[in-house]
């Protein structure tokens, strides 16, 4: 298990406004049954990282569908051998540490 | 008034838990009296461009503080001139396009 | 034919050097037969999407091998489908613009 | 002394290219004085760290003086306190490794 964070921007558009083709990312993201979380700066994905590596392709994939020209994806995996990662439990523990401080 | 994802890794630790110097990174944050979000992946924060940056730059100095050797700190700033960001209306303009696909 | 930056980070290593690490992630790029180039802050891939993100995959399996508990890999991918983009040529339309500048 | 990659991104400029911002990017780049290099993914810069953000800082204003409405600008920052990091150091250092192996 993985946890990693998302991000497809899409170049060349015409308009500063990219919320319409985040969206189609995750509606393609869902098809996944991938546990998501969507940021105001990505989407944070949880899942095997074969699994996670395939959404993050389709969803790259999305906005030349729509047309467009160029689009810049950074996926960021976080993967621990030692422990189990998820989204909840890499918030919780920093919860815990900020309770003990 | 910019979005912007901070996140700060501290590099030869010994261990691979981190989550003690990210919640020591956000007190730190907190400070700055800066609207932020604690994400899976790293933090949200929401203010002017110049107070981001000082913040962004006060925590990445924290976990030298407490001895660490290397950090590798990653600033993504979103700011957009013809519309206010906020970190909920980023998130409310995809919720939006979602629910008109 | 996409452009990507590959950096793979080990976590909890003990030391704060990572070119071990780095230099074994390099060989196994290497067995990919893309082309490369390696940069200060990362390695720079040239080829076809899924070949990119295969290898990327490798690389970032490189450290667990050597056991190392967390690894963080960033891959971002630029891809455009007006034109072909390479390592040389994206460095050479930025030296054009500067000369004309 | 740290090394940086940063990466200034245009939105909504109607064009799919983007190297015309990224050399008006570079030239204000030239006015720090900072030690640098243009590669296919980025600019790395190698310097102080407050001179480094205030560079990266001007960098990021740039387009928007072109009339760009939004602009995405990423700065990854490595910084050492046990040893003097540069961009060279950290390449050559990779390349000590590789000849090791």
């Amino acid at each position: 298990m993985v946890v990693a964070e998302i991000s497809v921007v899409p170049l060349g558009t015409g308009s500063a406004s990219v919320s319409r083709y985040v969206a189609d990312c995750i509606r393609v993201l869902q098809e996944s049954g991938l546990k998501y979380e969507v940021t105001a700066m990505g989407t944070i994905v949880e899942g095997e990282l074969d699994a996670v590596l395939a959404a993050a392709r389709r969803m790259h994939a999305v906005p030349f569908d729509a047309g467009v020209k160029r689009v810049v994806t950074t996926i960021k995996i976080d993967e621990r051998r030692d422990k189990e990662l998820s989204i909840q439990g890499k918030v919780a523990a920093v919860a815990r540490q900020m309770g003990e401080g």
